[in-house]
């Protein structure tokens, strides 16, 4: 039996900057318990959502080593350690593991598209150098390269790479991969729209950002589906459906630290060349967190 | 209230040749009678499946009318009338109305793509001389048009326009047309593979060719829906999966009429240029048939 | 050697209609009158500017015998003979040889995506029963299917088969039926906007609707190709791509038809679906026509 | 009238590593040698060939002088400096300028799709702070972001871009960059086997890896256009087009390293995840080197 220590909603927090584009890691800690107490079921930091492309080394360890103080084994975590080169990934995921990570995100970063079999030899390296769980993951549209359902089942076969999480927002590739691999494999769903289709197709879990911002909606989502609810289920996500499609086109770290502010919480500056949203934008997400009830019909 | 006389499976029948690829209307109603024993909820001739677009003017009168006798009010009809030219669009579905279909189904089929505005006007001008209803179809796979969600939205302002039948394969088109149109929109799913997550979605039928081959599961799935219990379904879903695909993925004729004989059944001829399976996928498709226990797994 | 009939500017005239939306064969004989006398290497009628898919069995005779019958022998005709079923195909190819075509052309129209053995024989059954050469039509916007260049290959394989036209607006095909059928290979442009990079990539010829609005720039880049002056060959393409996108993207039987209306000219009716450049297109096309100096800059 | 400082074919030089996969220095001052010696009209480090996102501040900065101490002022060198961060892009642009660098290329590269005003914000700082040209470098397939033609018009109008690279394989884009900003825009070509296809529409130049294996058939390609010698061209570019597909199609640094193996040149190591070239694409690119004569016939 494959370790798949994830199941649920698993939160991913934004990394904040402060006025110099400088790392703001008291304001992360912040963010982290935040998501811990409103009941996320996993913590995962360093993800697209981080923006782990734009740090540096140092800074990818510091917000490691801040997510494990601040989460403090209440839930488990997941680190993010994609890197274009391997050297450099899995010197990452050994920094989580030594740093008591759960277990490590790896999105095959690609500037030169990749081979099936510079794929495989990435994450086989990589997986032999640690003992924590591996989650492969597949998001053409950040990380340049659309990994087939047959060469993800391919990723499977190695030991420790046991959990699949899937954003191409294609559903058929969740059915693909349960009829595959069977009732046990546990992939989870990282495209926000799709959260009702891909719990309806099996996921064993939603890997999104939205919790930084309505926590409630998208856990009384996947107690819907747990109680075998799909009416209820489909009334829930009907409530924030617009709300997932919006932070996914706008992009997840300017959305979550507009929300934020909305919200009246602090986010945070970001890092260039990303800038804040526009006011049309801001007026936008106002509308959606009232759609969701976060937000009072008559604030603004 | 708008008229919506379908809802759960919407069978289509092939449409079967002879020897000299003519019609072969006593098999064509053979083929009818077993959908509607085999409890299908609605019969839907002159469809991609029925290669609508293969056939002469006099043709399609005659498995009009065919449809609607052998039927014989048993469940609804809808009657395919899709054409390049508005005339002869309207000439079709007045035909049908005449014949006593229930509801007309129309693609805006396409050679040259056409504007929003000729869309609608072309809608517009078979629905004003029509009572009625017309399901719209998007299916830009086969018609060569995509129509948005805010042109099918559109037309839905056209009064005896009261249903949409999706074909895109994505399930966010349905999610926005609920959104937008609220619950009580008729949205039926034409994407065999996505049966599942569009019935998740709340959409209110399943247009499939399926039922000429395997109705129980069909049938078993809607079942499950109305139930409200999405664990069934989803293992419902998964027994058929791999056929569904299959046949969309080889093409709806050629894989029933196989399908058909594999299952001791007469299924006719093609017409061409559409051409038999080959043998490879002819035992291809032997398989999934007993995947789905349609076939003793002895067979053959 | 093959037979190849074809070199230069083949001119593609619009089927005009009356009021009634019938065909009006005098204005269509007038239009063909227009391309020979301005210059056309080859008249082709019946191809997607003739909106040959709208049109009737008998339409279809009646243009082809009134194009042999306006042109006489003056430049070669290439008739448009493509349909969705194979037997309607080899009707009208054999129609058309018998009423003195030099050569047919037959895009693999689909409704049913086809399969690679589909199309060959599709080709081959109406190759065998005709003597004149065959220019097979690669269109995948307006047939639905993208041949690749490894079945173009195949079916130059059939004897009369002697040409290729190529619409995919991607230059790199024609450089792949370069290299790998040699210098003698007869492929043709179908995509207007590529016409000089298709000249230089080696076409035999262009086939454009153009020539209905501006025969002077058409055959002033061929002249320049010919005479291995690329300097000017550019300065004359420069001239007129803006006319040649704004034609092919709102569709050349509309824009066509606004044309000759802008230039004084008949152009007849469409028939429905399609309709008439809207107010706001006419002016672009009345400013694009005075880029080409067809018109005075003081025209309107 | 803007600074170009760049005409003809501009060399990109691979970046060679060592057997602990470390940047190769002495390695690369002898491939950028070759590639002067050879007749390049310009040498550009640290481009896509250069792996230049694979290495680390550092080793940029190291590759950055090594470049302009081997070349000597000979040619004009264009240093890439790209980056996630308008911080660490900015840096780099400044180290290069300060190092002798002729321009700078910047590809907009995008984790997190950039909007049009992150972009221009992007470029808009960098050009602030340096004096030497910059050229905007559009590729999707690496970059992840396709800038449209009219966001490139924009870059065009902050003072120090001055040089457009397009690397989309569309040569529409060329057509509309030379329409819309007239004769004198400096487009380069970034797609080798659009090489002819570019030269035809007007680029002033080739960004390309080819030079590294066969410079005399590159550098022949831009003689002909140069003499106003089309067909001269096409014979040329015809003998090397299925080399510049496959270097393209299997990746520069790979095919590069392979093919200086092969004609028994130092290549260096890849760094990992790259792996060489299979067996079996290795004798492929063996006989395109005999097809472009560099290789004997009887090699092998």
């Amino acid at each position: 039996m494959k370790n798949v220590p994830f199941e649920g909603v698993i939160a991913y927090p934004i990394t904040p900057f402060d006025e110099k584009e400088n790392v703001n890691i008291p304001l992360f800690k912040q963010l982290v318990e935040r998501l811990v107490v409103n009941g996320s079921q996993g913590i995962a930091p360093l993800g697209s959502t981080g923006v782990l492309p734009y740090l540096t080394d140092e800074e990818k360890e510091e917000l490691t080593e801040a997510t494990m103080q601040q989460v403090a084994g209440r839930v488990p975590v997941l680190v993010g350690v994609s890197n274009l080169t391997t050297e450099r990934t899995l010197y990452h995921a050994k920094f989580a593991e030594k740093a008591g990570a759960t277990a490590v995100m790896i999105l095959p970063m690609s500037y030169w598209k990749l081979t099936e079999e510079e794929i495989v030899k990435h994450y086989d390296t990589v997986a032999r150098h640690i003992s924590i769980p591996i989650m492969a993951y597949n998001n053409p549209a950040t990380g340049g390269i659309d990994m087939s359902p047959a060469l993800l089942k391919r990723l499977l076969e190695i030991p420790n790479v046991t959990m699949i999480k899937e954003s191409t927002g294609d559903v058929q590739r969740m059915h693909y991969l349960r009829k595959e691999l069977g009732e046990e494999v546990a992939f989870f769903n990282g495209s926000n729209p799709l959260a009702l289709a891909a719990f309806a197709a099996g996921a064993k879990g939603w890997c999104t950002a939205a919790p930084n911002l309505i926590p409630e909606l998208n856990l009384a989502l996947y107690e819907a589906i747990q109680k075998n609810d799909l009416a209820e289920a489909q009334k829930v996500f009907y409530k924030q459906v617009n709300l997932l499609k919006f932070i996914v086109q706008k992009g997840l770290p300017r959305t979550v630290k507009a929300g934020l502010n909305i919200l009246g919480e602090e986010g945070g500056q970001l890092r260039s060349p990303l800038q804040p949203l526009s006011e049309v934008e801001n007026q936008e997400l106002v509308s959606l967190l009232k759609e969701c009830d976060i937000l009072s019909p008559s604030f603004g």
